[in-house]
């Protein structure tokens, strides 16, 4: 077991500062604004845009996608498939968060087809819906996990090899793995868990983290410690939900790359 | 006139952390975060889909239903009407929130709808929204009532006994009633209408609170009166509308049901 | 160069004040909770509502009309033209946020299709959203401005007098022109770029601001000198982004018309 490397922490969190990447989403109408202003906190610039008409447009100047089946329609979909095509056409990554797959058959058979028809580059989802994707036996309960049976570090390191993508799994414990390399990152705190969007928005991060570079898995471990570190420093001393989730936002803008490699807590197994 | 007792209260409010409910919410684009954060702070989960592929899959898994008419549209009303069905074949409750209705004959008529064609729980609305549908002389101004003409106790009475539903009227006193029982609720602050959202927020404590046992009526008046306790903490003190409104969510999620029972004024008329 | 007078500001605000007015929404889904705050803390009352068959009637009750193409699609396009066919027709002002105008060909067909088939009253872009519509060489990077080549005040002017409407261009200095009367705003924080719906909250503040009273000019200068003092009082002592964002919706709901007289920077070129 060794830790990432601070000065690999330290070169991810400044190329961000660089570059501003601009991070499209096709996303869900509840937790859109969390996601946008957390894109900002992040580094990044976020654009929100889900028409047919336009979106392989918006994709074409954007450094990242980030696809959200929260309040999913078949139009939406329909979206997703031709923003992702663009996508992979450009060779940028695609984040997908397959929100509440299990709970209804729409979500599970959207979230296959875009597995199938698209190269996601990362799957980032709670214990549940990975492994409901995975095929294991897992539960979700509308858009919450109810618990997965077995390791989800080998559920999540044998569905990234076999699928060929990054899998994240969030959790008290965060899995990073693309079926070869394993992270676990240690931060985070339970106030994340009581407010709406705290996963929609990790997934943002991941788009801003992993539109720079190339090493895609340390830098969805970098976002998803950046993150647990700003909600960590937000729990401390904070009135309640709400005042917690407006602290989170500002933690994450505040957060330098010398605080991000001096409190992550990633472990490489 | 008497006070709710105080042992309700505490059962009702530990019903609800016991069985944590999840409220599946068919809403508007506007006030959607709001509902989903309150219904996590009133001891909820929420879940919102309002694809009509899912929507009957989403409410079969939940303990009860929020309609919210603010921001409608024709394909939104055919969902609300199939979750609303599944709803009713379920026995668990649907609360309906009319905004804004009488504002447009969109709105009178989807309404109109919606209590016709389901067997709607709770109809939750300010003084003018209940006062049109009651068929009183009431006037909407967008989504604000401009006022309704009469007793709106006795009219809100009426309609319930006529409809066989709970109508619970939103104002500086809150009135509950399902044609027989009245509830007068006193709990509150005039902040509350300084901020969007706070009466979907209603709904969806209303959603909360009635999913978990059978009195809904008593558990429709605790939930106003939890809400507007929160309100009336949150007041105390706070900078202006947007702070009182982080506020408000941080204060529900602190009310523990001593907190209820010690504090809500509710009067049975 | 002039200041604008103390007792115009006064005046303007407090008609607001008096007349609380009613303005329809048909905006994006991201940052529209934003705009409905906003508009009540700005001594507005908000309403949203897109539907093809309810645009109509509900700017048929309203006092001006903010059309934002945020997160555009084709359903929508059409029920901007029918609200502002009406509103046309009832002589209320209009005012266009061209969000991410330049950046796909929908925004931007649809832009030039609004400005062609309606009578807009005020256009309220970023300098690179304006300098695309006005034709100059500017660039758009998803939704944020890259830049306009060329004097804005200049282009700014020519577009008004050519396009016979109010042009507002927001910025580090804003400017007001209607082709003949130029006004240059001071006011703000560089903090507001630093959160998502900056310039869509702006729409929304002229939309309470123009509702009242026939200098429409004045109006939307008073409007953007408003929001930025509470965007300059929100910033001294804010923690951090989000902090920023709650305080700014608090201290443009405490301005009164004197503190608006006093502080704000408004010059006449």
């Amino acid at each position: 077991m060794t830790l990432m490397k601070p000065q690999d922490l330290i070169e991810i969190s400044r190329q961000v500062r660089e570059n501003r990447p601009l991070v499209h989403h096709i996303t869900n109408y509840v937790t859109v604004n969390d996601c946008a202003n957390i894109t900002l906190c992040a580094g990044g610039a976020p654009v929100m845009a889900d028409a047919p008409e336009e979106v392989a447009g918006m994709t074409g100047i954007a450094g990242s996608l980030v696809l959200n089946i929260g309040t999913l329609n078949r139009l939406q979909i329909e979206s997703m498939i031709l923003a992702g095509q663009k996508a992979n056409e450009m060779g940028i990554p695609i984040i997908l968060d397959p929100v509440g797959v299990g709970a209804t058959r729409l979500r599970t058979d959207s979230a296959v087809r875009l597995l199938e028809e698209l190269d996601i580059t990362i799957l980032k989802g709670n214990a549940g819906e990975i492994g409901v994707l995975a095929g294991a036996e897992a539960r979700v309960r509308g858009v919450d996990s109810d618990g997965l049976k077995g390791d989800p570090v080998s559920i999540a390191r044998d569905f990234a090899k076999d699928a060929g993508l990054i899998v994240a799994v969030s959790g008290v414990t965060d899995i990073v793995t693309d079926g070869n390399q394993v992270y676990l990152i240690e931060n985070g705190d339970p106030m994340m868990g009581r407010i709406s969007g705290t996963g929609c928005m990790a997934a943002s991060v991941i788009g801003v983290y992993t539109a720079c570079g190339k090493d895609r898995v340390s830098a969805t471990a970098a976002a998803l410690a950046a993150f647990g570190i700003a909600g960590e420093k937000a729990a401390a001393g904070s009135g309640g939900p709400m005042s917690f989730k407006i602290r989170i936002f500002d933690e994450l803008a505040a957060l330098t790359p010398e605080n991000l490699a001096a409190d992550s807590k990633i472990r490489s197994k």
